[in-house]
């Protein structure tokens, strides 16, 4: 090929003072490019080599699958100035010069091309590698593993042939370990591996060049593997990105006593604590640490072993931490007394050490307290609120469901509510498994460290009332199948007692007693919670309707209640049958009558949440859910309802038939049972009043913001709205007392978005009701999607589950014309979010950026929704 | 009172030549005032008098319900000039001004405030009327009924006390008619009126200037009376408007055989026909018409009895016809040989009259075309399509339900659709009565006059398929009940073979056989709807998809078809079997053998549909309703499936409980079942496209244009769009012929509204469904919606049922944002409305005005939509 004019620059060097690259060019040459280039101008010492920049992994699918001319020139170029500093040369076979080739895109990805070691290895090469390490065995093992690794990464022929021919001979030999094998053995495996792949319709290239481009064309390849493309579409990586290529002198740390190779973080990655923390092997290459078969020694011994070595690294890592400010994870080879850096990058790390190493790096002031709060992840704060499996145990995953409640639980199986209770009481850890929940099982529920279902969805009975209790669940597993006093986990029997854990947070069963960790909350988590309060503009509220789950999100540094529920007061052993009765009233009179019973509890709930809420604002909804939610299904609670209301269980079959419904979540629910039932939703404003009179004449502040549900349009609103004054205005002339009370609406039908101007006219607030919403957006009923909602997200239909992630195109959208509606004719609306995803980090940003009032979440997402708001709003 | 200066006018005088007001000032005095000034500046003798302007009637409920001082005092100078005019006096006891009082809005409303006559009675002026009557018996008579009816009306006195005092007289002198009653008998009469009406705590006023601003306060009181709301509520007329009162002098046509009343119109309002037509009485007055007693003279025999005065009125009959360019409604009286027109209006008429009456008027040179389309009325043009029960039959009504397809039917009741075909076989007609209907019943739907059923809304199973045959319906009536071998309606049993009548236009089920009027397609009507495709600037497509449904729409001037929907195909009683058997299919492979079997019949469906379209375009819409639709639930057919599939009966309930859904409404259906599997929709594209090449072959001119239903976003249509190209191609490629077919979607979810910018990116057409897309705006269940809809619209809440009349504030909204988002990004996209309002006036005005290229509607209402397009078109 002659050399023709470079047109464009597609190939960066580093290594030495000729580094084209740095930091800051990481899209153009991947994080680890950029990071090898910046490590060179640090003066650290980088095996040198080249960066094929990000771009021409388009150019590559592009051509049709093969590399430009232009950058294989480029190419060239480079390989020339790494022979010239290396003072190698690429296949020779005195002083050949071995390469490494690696992916490396914009952030670090795992699922991409494993690293091909040793490239540049062929017939003649192995003779100069058996002179330069002055150990034939050493050179000839390595092109054994060189041909292995790249016939089966690069040309895809599958790791058992070739294991398969290291088995025999070792058969043969009477050989126990790899290392008993000799020069002869190796050079006839190499002989046999080479028949192998041509057997295969393949062939080892001789030609260290071809071994390069076919080498640089597999990690591009890599980046259309499936397991990458599930990695970018969880992790929201743009596909156009595309992987830079790094090609790399080899260093060699397995060329004896004065070699080694080691992994190493700046500081401790679980614990956060500033100790340089990790772990060498003498005499060894890198996978020879990965493989397990040797321990490495922790690094400090590396002091006494090669102190100055060790010396060194510790300049080497004090001087990255100091230049990335963050904490780095590197990988270092020893080469007969010489010390290389092949990597640095910022080290991942648990919750806790996120937070630790934060906090410290703002006393070093190395950081300030923005960057702090950046630093650690809101979704990683659910790991320090629930209890985790320890990372260090394999579980053995029985089956999984919806990881419908963070956290993890171990306990024995039980089958029913009561037999949870009952084993409690005798101090026993159990895991309550049912088909599905329903309010009679509240106290087993309680009583159970976790809660597992068959059936139901993330917003499922069970799914809610776990989060609210914080509780670790596991809805809608399919694999389960409950039998009379035992339960089959896809396929294999488990008896109640029996231990199960659950994780939670994966939606994984798991078999037998998980050791878990608790979870602890430092003085380091409060200072970062408190520096991001500072950066938040918007508040953080709740969403709790029991005391316990009052108590917990005020702890978490709720602000306030976005969302009371109701009808969950409703479901309480004694007061259902009340709510049944009311449900089998014939007139309106009965209907009052029964109200009346319900009103005095109803009271006392709210009675409770506002003594506890001294001064912060509580959103009590209005009932919502269609009366048919309260009614039994079982025979025992029909016949005993019927006996107790003295009629007929037919009457009761037929009212429970009549109240069906085809499509109940359009159906007779919400604000329309006020309209319909105007006495039930005034029987729980005189509730709402008479307490906060009760409670203020305590001399508390009282401020209750009562909400309609399921609003279409302005007529409605107004109609439930003028109950509302007048129930309440009744109360307040007889106390002769005044209040500050608010009236707004949820918007959870399109039609209440579109027609927002209209009804802000009248409303004092909107709470986005996204859960709703979302499947009226998307015409997407969240119970019924199970059937196709996985296949969708893996066809990438949907970016991913609209009901966990809001959908910011669609929902999105018309939250926004929503919001800009509303604040038209009403300068003064206050706007909230009370949705599921109000605790969920990207949808709370989005809420930030319209200019929400506030997001409110259940109880144990109010941290991560606190830090989610605080990203935001120093992301601007 | 003092007379003031004049400052605001807002009383109008009428009368000979001092007459203010005029025909187009019918905003500010009512249409019945504004006719009676216009008549008077016509020379046409008018009774004088003046009315108050509509505007009042707000000031009325703003002071306190009284009438403000400016206009008493205007009242009196009208008074006066009256007085002057007609030389008589209010009150006088030798020459007593009378007056009649009315109200009169803009346009004319029942349910208003009765008249009141004779009005300025009292114990002066009744021996004044004696005098000038000179019929004591006469003067007695009417003051004796003034007293009653303005005691009732103005001041709440039950009619009951007063018919008691009439009728024990009556009792006391054992007479048998009114008319025995002496003189002498009324005095007394009238004093027992008095101390009747002072008994209840009322007075009497015997002020004629206190009864005259009494009665003017109880017509504006009769604006807010609850008929009056209700009917301005179905007829969409605006609260604020307020009515105008009538102040007249009275005249009387009983005065002796020199004296007579009658009614006119001007054209045959039952037919059209251009004869004056009406009914007079001599010696008589208004009331006695009505009231029945005596049988009215046609109006040609006055021109025997009075010449003078049928000449006169012929005269002023054309004459106001020629003035007013319509057909007109009059009512006279004679006095004493003297002529009065006490008031015109536009005459009410049948649709048949109303399409005589415009094509007649345009031959005539007095409206043109444009005039002609608007004066018929589009909801009219139904009572042309269908049979109608004969106005003059009065119906014994047991139950209503909802009217689901218009029409009458009379029949005999066959419970089972076998029985239905087994009866027609032998000529008899029937109405098949079912708790619901389903596919299987198909048969006896074709074979029954009409249908009833006890469930469903509707756009249930009975309605969409009768709507479609044209058939009357009436579905949800839920005062059947269905017994062995005879049903219950409202409590009444009949046997089969009972002669039942039902109205699908008002829903109404009537006992026994009613006379039925068949429908007629004139030359005249052709020429209205020939008119009307002249103005019309937007295509009118239908929603079919048999054969017979196709034809009939071509008939009615379907000009494409805008929705085929597929799924009612699978439903023929062969194809649902092999249907279930996919649906049963445990691989893409069993499945796939299957809808091969499926493919040949679904294409000779197309076949024939695209032969019978030459040239038009035809939508058709991929497969769209949940699996489970299709499924069984009965025993019989669920074994009977089991045997044929050689599976359990257990596995079929478990396949039909797996697809059961919490709201299917929002469920696996429309393009998600393409999305999860594909091999359903390749099959029907294979048979559009290979359908479309025969018939092509065969020279006809086939435009297919595949729908896409439920999509929600962008990603979704580009995955199917896919799929269709390339299995359209294979055939294309395959024939190599080439074929014009375009790929859309339609609009039914909110989420695809609101992404249609991206979603026009690629679909060459949108068609809103807007069923759906109600449902889904509105958060509410067609089906479900039952229990408090009906509520709503009484209540106010919604102004109308969304599903019937589209709801323009929400829905409308969304369709608009979408409409304008498509076409920015695809100016050429073909945009059309494929929902149940595509046939309803006021919806199709709407998609017009928005720019909509079609609508498409059921068969039968293809010539209303092009009527109300045409409206549309015309007023701009």
């Amino acid at each position: 090929m002659t050399v023709t004019e470079t047109r464009v620059k597609s190939v960066y060097f580093f290594g030495g003072n000729q580094t084209e690259g740095k930091a800051n060019m990481r899209n153009t040459i991947g994080g680890k490019g950029a990071n090898l280039a910046e490590m060179s101008l640090l003066e650290i010492p980088v095996p040198p080599g080249f960066t094929i920049e990000t771009k021409e992994c388009a150019r590559f699918y592009e051509n049709n699958k093969s590399i430009s001319e232009e950058t294989r020139h480029q190419i060239d170029l480079n390989i020339q100035k790494v022979e010239e500093m290396q003072g190698k040369k690429f296949g020779d076979n005195d002083n050949p010069l071995l390469m490494s080739v690696r992916s490396g895109a914009r952030v670090s990805m795992p699922g991409m091309m494993d690293t091909i070691l040793n490239l540049g290895l062929n017939d003649d090469a192995v003779e100069g590698l058996s002179k330069q390490s002055n150990s034939p065995r050493f050179a000839w093992d390595s092109y054994r593993r060189f041909i292995q690794m790249f016939c089966n990464v690069v040309l895809g022929v599958s790791h058992s042939g070739f294991e398969d021919i290291l088995e025999n001979k070792k058969q043969e030999k009477g050989y126990t370990l790899d290392t008993d094998l000799t020069v002869e053995d190796l050079k006839d495996i190499v002989n046999q591996y080479k028949s192998f792949v041509s057997s295969k319709g393949k062939s080892f290239p001789q030609d260290p060049k071809e071994q390069l481009l076919m080498s640089i064309g597999a990690v591009f390849q890599s980046w259309e593997a499936d397991r990458a493309k599930v990695y970018r579409r969880i992790n929201g990586i743009p596909h156009h990105w595309g992987t830079a290529v790094n090609v790399q002198a080899m260093v060699f740390g397995n060329l004896g006593e004065d070699s080694g190779t080691g992994v190493a973080f700046t500081r401790n990655p679980s614990t956060g604590e500033n100790v340089f923390y990790g772990e060498y092997l003498v005499n060894a290459q890198g996978e020879d640490v990965v493989a397990g078969i040797r321990t490495p020694e922790p690094i400090k011994k590396l002091d006494q072993q090669m102190p100055a070595i060790y010396s060194e690294l510790v300049d080497i890592y004090k001087k990255l931490e100091n230049h990335f400010k963050d904490m780095q994870d590197l990988e270092f080879t020893i080469e007969n007394k010489k010390l290389y850096i092949l990597q640095t990058r910022v080290g991942k790390r648990t919750a806790a050490s996120a937070i630790k190493i934060a906090v410290d790096m703002v006393d070093e002031n190395l950081i300030d307290k923005r960057e702090a709060v950046l630093r650690v992840k809101p979704d990683q704060i659910n790991q320090l609120l629930h209890p985790t499996i320890d990372k260090s145990f394999k579980p053995n995953v029985l089956a999984k469901g919806l990881p419908a409640s963070p956290g993890a639980a171990v306990g024995k199986i039980v089958l029913t509510a009561d037999k949870a209770e009952e084993m409690k009481a005798k101090n026993e850890q159990v895991i309550l498994v049912r088909q599905e929940t329903s309010p009679e099982d509240i106290g087993g529920m309680h009583a159970a460290e976790g809660i597992l279902t068959a059936k139901g969805g993330m917003t499922s009975h069970a799914a809610v009332v776990a989060r609210g209790m914080g509780k670790c669940c596991i809805a809608g597993c399919s694999d389960i199948n409950i039998l009379k006093g035992k339960v089959e986990i896809n396929g294999e029997e488990f008896n109640e007692g029996d231990f199960i854990t659950l994780n939670g947070t994966s939606g994984e069963v798991i078999k037998g007693q998980a050791p878990l960790s608790k979870p602890e909350l430092t003085g380091d988590y409060q200072k970062i919670m408190q520096w991001s309060d500072e950066f938040r503009k918007i508040n953080v509220r709740t969403n709790a309707e029991t005391i316990q789950e009052v108590k917990t999100a005020l702890e978490f540094g709720a602000e306030g209640i976005g969302l009371c529920r109701t009808e969950h007061m409703f479901f309480d052993e004694t007061r259902i049958k009340l709510v049944r009765q009311m449900i089998l009233s014939e007139s309106t009179q009965d209907r009052e009558s029964v109200l009346d019973k319900l009103f005095t509890p109803q009271k006392n709930d709210f009675k409770e949440i506002f003594q506890a809420m001294d001064g912060l604002p509580i959103t009590i909804r209005l009932l919502d859910p269609p009366l048919h939610e309260f009614l039994p299904h079982d025979n025992e609670s029909i016949s005993d309802i019927a006996q107790t209301q003295g009629i007929s269980v037919e009457k009761v079959n037929k009212t429970i038939e009549n109240l069906k419904e085809l499509n109940p979540m359009l159906g007779h629910r919400g604000c329309r049972l006020g309209i319909t039932y105007p006495e039930i939703y005034k029987m729980q404003v005189k509730a709402i009043i008479e307490s906060a009179v009760e409670v203020q004449k305590e001399g508390k502040t009282v401020l209750p913001e009562i909400m309609v549900p399921l609003i279409s349009g302005d007529k409605e609103f107004k109609n439930i709205k003028k109950l509302i004054q007048e129930t309440a205005q009744n109360i307040l002339t007889k106390h002769q007392i005044k209040l500050e009370y608010q009236i707004g609406t949820m918007i959870e039908i399109p039609r209440a978005a579109l027609l927002a101007d209209k009804i802000a006219e009248e409303a004092e607030f909107f709470s986005f009701g996204t859960n709703d919403l979302t499947q009226m957006v998307y015409g997407l009923s969240r119970d019924d999607s199970g059937a196709f909602l996985p296949e969708y997200v893996e066809k990438e239909v949907f970016p991913e589950d609209p009901f966990q992630v809001l959908d910011q195109d669609g929902v999105g959208e018309l939250m926004k014309i929503a919001f800009n509606k509303g604040k038209q004719t009403n300068p003064n609306l206050k706007v909230g979010i009370c949705g599921e995803h109000g605790g969920e980090p990207s949808s709370v940003e989005f809420c930030v950026k319209i200019g929400f009032d506030y997001v409110s979440c259940s109880p144990f997402r109010v941290p991560i929704a606190r830090l989610a708001a605080a990203h935001q709003a120093i992301k601007g």
